[in-house]
């Protein structure tokens, strides 16, 4: 993971955000390469699952809405993690990171330090010590072996144990309140009422937005049952302890489709049909099929509504994480928003009606596939970067770092150089054939250094082709020379074969 | 407005955010051919300005991020409008539209009323009524003429007068308060602290996203000033009267470049280039060039250390209004955030080293073109909103609602049509073409009504071109009819010619 942390800070793929100020945690930028990158992920998500399909349509709702939309969905209440804080330093741990273990001085028992998961043993002893100094027997015998034993997680504290815990950022006993409820979502106030009525939240999905829309685009679209909605747009979730990059941020962004299904539907086929969609389109953007695992989940872990959910596993650089979901959520969502908004979600189903078939009213089911688009492009690049031999300007053999993009989401498509560049005419062809080639796509142009260095830079920012514009091409048939990034192999090609060839790998 | 917004809503283009729950003001969802649209102008202006330039690179910054950012660029201090509470209804007034007024009974100076800028004269009396009745004399003789004479601005109010005047929602007097800031900036809390310093802001801009990277993007990237960044994202404002539809609402979408220039830069010129690339692409994307007017912001009214500002303003159903504003801002930006963050933020031009040009190290100075995606979009949707006359399937006359968007940015550019529905060879070719279509551009399959109805349908929704496979097609030599929307001519091509006429329409 560190590589690949520092490579793209130090090409231009991701910064942290606010660098210049120190950094804030959890949240990350773009930078030009990354841009580039994490467009073209959603553009092929969007063309694939909207534009080349005939029964999904796209939307992009609000980020803040109205505040109900959260109670009904269950994020009000539920969207949760339990936190204990610590009332004299102000902090705030996660009750099921956090531990206590008993101090039993002389033998008997004095009370209890509280440490946070992974502190080491010598940590836990001197805090423990300095709970016996606090009960002003310095020279009291610490029982090691009942501190170290058996700590048990903060959320089974009891009201009488948690008075007489030393937290651990604390001087004094019984400063950690019991474990609390701390939603994930980010609230913020709407609008110039000074009143806690105008309290709002930032979405900690998109998924609902395309719910409460569900009556718009039936009303104003030509879309029947089977379809889908889909959005691409940022989400918040001020996680406790956001980590491995940006894997796990609290801003982000993700494309979710609700694919919206009659109650009778055959959904396990549908949830297969789906899954294979998604592993498709993963190996679609260059995301080697062996590197992608199901994970379904037990029926007993599911929420009461949900029939079923598989997980695409990735193997992300910290272990073999969760990519995209895909769940079968029943009426759930509509059925909450129906009850909560006080107005019907139904869908009046035409064609069943003609065929005679009931139900012909009813609110549809859905499936929703829901990837992160974070999560996709740190896939997209654990999958890309590799480490090979090449030889270099001498002809030795050197390390070489490369970033093998599908072509489909390379930032760059492609770099133009001219083989020199104090030869006007060579130039002038490359910077012609350079001009022709952006009208399309994202194309580089590079004038300084050996060829071979210029090829290296391209290789590692993942650029698939590099178009070299040399003496033959002006003075002999106009041919140019076309090598490849990965395997390293030049062709000569004339202009009409070039665009082929890179119309075919690239949009192809 | 009231018939672009009506269209919107009718056909899917933009719908009021949380519209199942009553509606959220300030807030819009883009439905399924809005989405398109806005993406298509998004897409348009970042390859002109930055794929299609080789001084320009892109980012996509943070929305939430260290809040002392916004400390450094002056929105915590300064981004903020006068506001009067009312303590008693809890109701909050804008100063600038808060007014208020002298109320004498039988002749005596009794308090004051405050009203709401456009209350009527009859509303103003009944409160003054109010305040006779609070006084214990409901025969007294209210002198109407002092009352509705001359109102006085909120701000105007003194201590002494505030005290005695009734608020336009309170049953007693003194509940207003004096008129205080109110910030525009959205506020959240980031992280597991309680604690106030976990304060954070909504960014109100993209703009200082740009500047704070602009070391990272100096170190990591090969770009030489002059250079720019381009960033297109969300950006929120607590507005206290959203309005004009989406051209003034809460969150809102952002085009912006910072431009950086050397400090001894020839200002004036490349700003009216700046001016002039600005325009060009407004006309590219289908904006009458007659619609668009300059306002020249006079050097009294400019900011300290802007030397210009020029906005580019738009004839919008609701009045000229500004819809792109190009600013001179100095090395001001950077310069507070070198303040703030204590790390250099200077540029070392080799380039001038070499030529011995004093100075070799700078703050650069930026031009600023800022253009809102969501004023674009009410642009272009103005501009493309037109009826005209048309035969119908009868041959007689009637009433056609187009919208005559640029092919570049219409949501679908082209729409197939297999002349009729109960033939398969016919449906079949229709499909292949479609599928061809498909694979480059967003297009429209239709095989229901009579045709003349199908044509209609994409008028309204802006589809430059519809193609009809019909009798001929599969009988005779292949060719389809293309049909031109804004002059309705229908010429029959080849395959071929089909797809190089709307290549060269779409993305010429």
């Amino acid at each position: 993971m560190d590589t690949l942390v520092g490579l793209c800070k130090r090409r231009g793929f991701i910064f942290q955000s606010s660098d210049l100020y120190g950094g804030y945690q959890g949240f990350f930028d773009y930078g030009p390469l990354g841009v580039e990158l994490k467009n073209n992920i959603k553009q092929a998500w969007w063309k694939d699952f909207v534009h080349r399909r005939d029964d999904i349509v796209g939307l992009d709702s609000s980020i803040i809405t109205h505040p109900k939309i959260w109670e009904a969905s269950g994020h009000v209440g539920g969207f949760s993690d339990p936190m204990v804080d610590c009332k004299e330093s102000k902090l705030r741990y996660r009750a099921d990171q956090l531990f206590f273990a008993p101090v039993s001085l002389n033998g008997e028992a004095a009370g209890f330090v509280a440490f946070i998961e992974g502190t080491e043993a010598g940590d836990i002893v001197k805090r423990a010590k300095k709970l016996r100094d606090l009960k002003g027997d310095k020279q009291a015998v610490i029982d090691e072996a009942a501190l170290l034993e058996a700590p048990t997680e903060f959320t089974e504290v009891t009201e009488e144990q948690r008075v007489l815990t030393l937290g651990p950022d604390a001087a004094a006993l019984g400063t950690l309140t019991e474990p609390r409820d701390f939603n994930l979502m980010f609230e913020t106030k709407v609008g110039p009422l000074a009143e806690s009525s105008a309290k709002a939240y930032l979405r900690p999905e998109t998924a609902q937005g395309i719910f409460v829309n569900f009556n718009n685009i039936v009303d104003t679209g030509r879309v029947k049952v089977p379809f889908g909605i889909a959005q691409i747009g940022k989400a918040f979730r001020n996680e406790i302890t956001p980590r491995n990059f940006i894997f796990r941020s609290r801003e982000f962004e993700q494309m979710e489709i609700e694919y919206f299904i009659a109650p009778d539907a055959d959904w396990r086929t549908l949830h297969r049909e789906w899954l294979d969609a998604c592993i498709d389109w993963l190996v679609s953007i260059g995301i080697p099929r062996e590197m992608v695992t199901e994970d379904v989940h037990p029926t007993d872990k599911l929420a009461f509504y949900s029939q079923a959910t598989t997980d695409l596993m990735f193997h992300f650089p910290h272990g073999e994480q969760e990519l995209w979901g895909i769940a079968c959520r029943s009426d759930y969502d509509l059925g909450q928003h129906q009850k909560f908004s006080g107005k019907s979600t139904e869908y009046f189903d035409e064609a069943r009606k003609q065929a005679k078939q009931e139900p012909f009213k009813y609110v549809p089911h859905v499936i929703e596939p829901s990837l992160g688009v974070d999560r996709t492009f740190l896939a997209v690049l654990t999958a890309a970067h590799c480490v090979d031999q090449a030889p270099n300007d001498k002809g030795v053999m050197e390390e070489r770092t490369l970033l093998k993009f599908h072509p489909r989401i390379a930032p760059y498509k492609a770099a133009i150089f001219p083989l020199v560049k104090n030869k006007p005419e060579l130039v002038e062809v490359a910077r012609k054939l350079y001009e022709k080639l952006q009208r399309r796509w994202n194309v580089f142009w590079d004038v300084t250094g050996a060829i071979g260095k210029r090829y290296r830079r391209q290789d590692e920012i993942g650029t698939p082709f590099c178009i070299t514009v040399d003496f033959e091409t002006i003075e002999k048939d106009g041919t140019v020379t076309l090598r490849d990034r990965d395997t390293m192999a030049q062709i000569r090609v004339t202009e009409n074969e070039l665009i082929a060839y890179l119309e075919e790998k690239i949009d192809g």
